[in-house]
């Protein structure tokens, strides 16, 4: 199944609970749009393209809830839910691409109610079925730069479970292994909520694609010692000038990469570029709840003392600088990333 | 008490079992030098100036143990329990350091066996003695980069658990401290072993030091935000140019110490100095355990995919370009390290 889906048998939106994986695979099933923000603000679902596809399907969810007799009332109550989503997470600007793309097309329609409901449901599912698509152009254009025995670095999770199915960079680089070429990937664990170790490894380990875990902290190690070839990640929200906002950590491995002479590319579709905003510096951090930083266990004990303080901002601005190539459906994007990034933008 | 203290009464050597901290504070006790070697290579006691005095007091066990009637063959056990102990881990260099001095100290030596045993005890008390007096200089030298209201990155354990007694690098900010400074530390958590998260809050909780513990990869953003004055850390070996090898992670936090503008200090005894190599890439680093990496735990599941592999360097070396400069008992040490090193080693 894809990481997100809609099931017409049910009219429930599924999706696989990425907080279970990997000892469980858990699938959720929604009815309720407020549940589908709070399982995206829960992080049940992570990863840009696929809160953008939650969010649309919640959309739906909240067209088939609403008790709206008109269709003026039908867009109140969408926008007041668009409103809802796009609060469950600030950073990634696909969460609020997908829903002002929907609700664009939403005000243009004419018909009854029952006929909106299922147009919004249509819009959803054309989103989310481009999103593979573009997931697998995006791989196309950058399994070039992937070649035979390379070993890779990667950071977070940008597969099929932070997409609809196929991935981002991990798309990539699932793209050159399916060409043949052997890979191997050092997959940073990602703290503090370790998708790298946590779902990246075990997507890996199911493509049947060799990989290490390492911690953040080695990446520099390992790329001082010459024998990694390229650094990939996704992205949540990248700037006009080329400004990546990523998980957290994404900028010190860019650094580490440019200080070893190593390529760093961020592979995103083009609905992640925000034209709007000039530099990196304008894109909002989130902060999240330090419980994530300070519940971890070694061997059954806890590790922080009682009461320990922590921060936990959950992304970061890698500056352009540090950037070799954005990835995107449309091609892949070189510096000077002001004048280039508006080409490949629809 | 310290973290490596003999005691006079049972002729053992006590050990806090830094591996139980902050939950439990359990002091260990040992009569046996093999298990004081595994003790070092377990990690009950960590931190180079620590590891020193234990693998001191280590001696003085084996010289306890030795069935010699002749000083040739005390010294011949002496010399076997040396290797041994070296052995137990390779990076830090104050354990060959301290071995070496005292069986220097042991061939000059005539009298009884009885008496040579009580000699070589008495050389592990002084070098412990000194550790705590050598500590006390270097953060009172080191001191003066503090400033009032200074917030400072610090990475892994440095203080009072990794040396006899007070710290290194947090030596330096606890004095500061003192003098009435208001600091603010953001403590590297220090993945994989996590003697940050478990170790450096701990003992900062205890001196009433503000902090808050932040994922290794979360320095970058810190650094970025232009709230962070400087960046401290201990230091396992220094080669002859300036190369720091220290705790994993390292690297990254100095890259992005000077990316910002931001100094970056290694606090070290002088004993941390080997100006036998010319520079750090002929430090050998020590590749531990991957389950250091692989169990974690997250409300009590397990993170990574059952069978997954991974790496786990324990050590990485920052090139001397980033280190802005090396607090030592005799002074502060600046560029260019090649020659100014040697006029602070004794």
């Amino acid at each position: 199944m894809r990481t997100v889906e809609w099931n017409y048998d049910t009219h429930k939106l599924l999706m696989i609970d990425q907080r279970r994986l990997p000892g469980n695979l858990v699938v959720a099933s929604y009815s309720d749009y407020l549940e589908v923000a709070t399982a995206i603000r829960d992080m049940v679902v992570r990863g840009a393209p696929a809160i953008g596809a939650a969010a649309a399907f919640g959309l739906a969810l909240a067209g088939f809830q609403s008790n709206a007799r008109s269709i003026e009332g039908l867009i109140r109550d969408l926008e007041h839910a668009s409103k809802i989503l796009k609060e469950s997470r600030p950073t990634a600007v696909n969460l609020t691409w997908a829903l002002d793309r929907i609700m664009g097309q939403a005000i243009t329609f004419s018909g009854s109610v029952d006929a909106m409901q299922q147009f919004i449901l249509g819009h959803a599912q054309s989103l989310a079925d481009e999103d593979v698509a573009t997931n697998k152009r995006m791989a196309a254009h950058g399994a070039v730069l992937l070649n035979d025995g390379d070993t890779i670095i990667h950071h977070c999770n940008t597969g099929a479970l932070a997409t609809v199915d196929w991935g981002t960079a991990l798309g990539v680089i699932r793209t050159a292994h399916e060409q043949g070429k052997r890979l191997h990937v050092l997959v940073d664990e990602t703290r503090p909520r370790l998708q790298g170790a946590r779902l990246t490894a075990w997507e890996l380990e199911q493509y049947g694609i060799s990989y290490e875990i390492i911690s953040d902290n080695m990446a520099g190690y390992f790329l001082r010692s010459g024998q990694v070839k390229s650094v990939f990640f996704g992205g949540d929200r990248v700037a006009a000038n080329g400004d990546v906002a990523n998980k957290i950590g994404t900028y010190m491995l860019a650094l580490a990469a440019r200080d070893n002479g190593v390529n760093a590319y961020s592979v995103v579709p083009t609905s992640t570029i925000d034209l709007s905003l000039a530099h990196g510096g304008l894109i909002p951090i989130e902060e999240r709840d330090t419980g994530e930083v300070l519940n971890i266990q070694m061997n059954g004990e806890r590790v922080t003392p009682i009461g320990a303080k922590a921060r936990n901002p959950a992304f970061d601005v890698t500056p352009h600088r540090l950037i070799s190539a954005i990835v995107t459906e449309n091609g892949i994007v070189y510096p000077p990333y002001e004048i280039n990034l508006r080409k490949v933008v629809g």
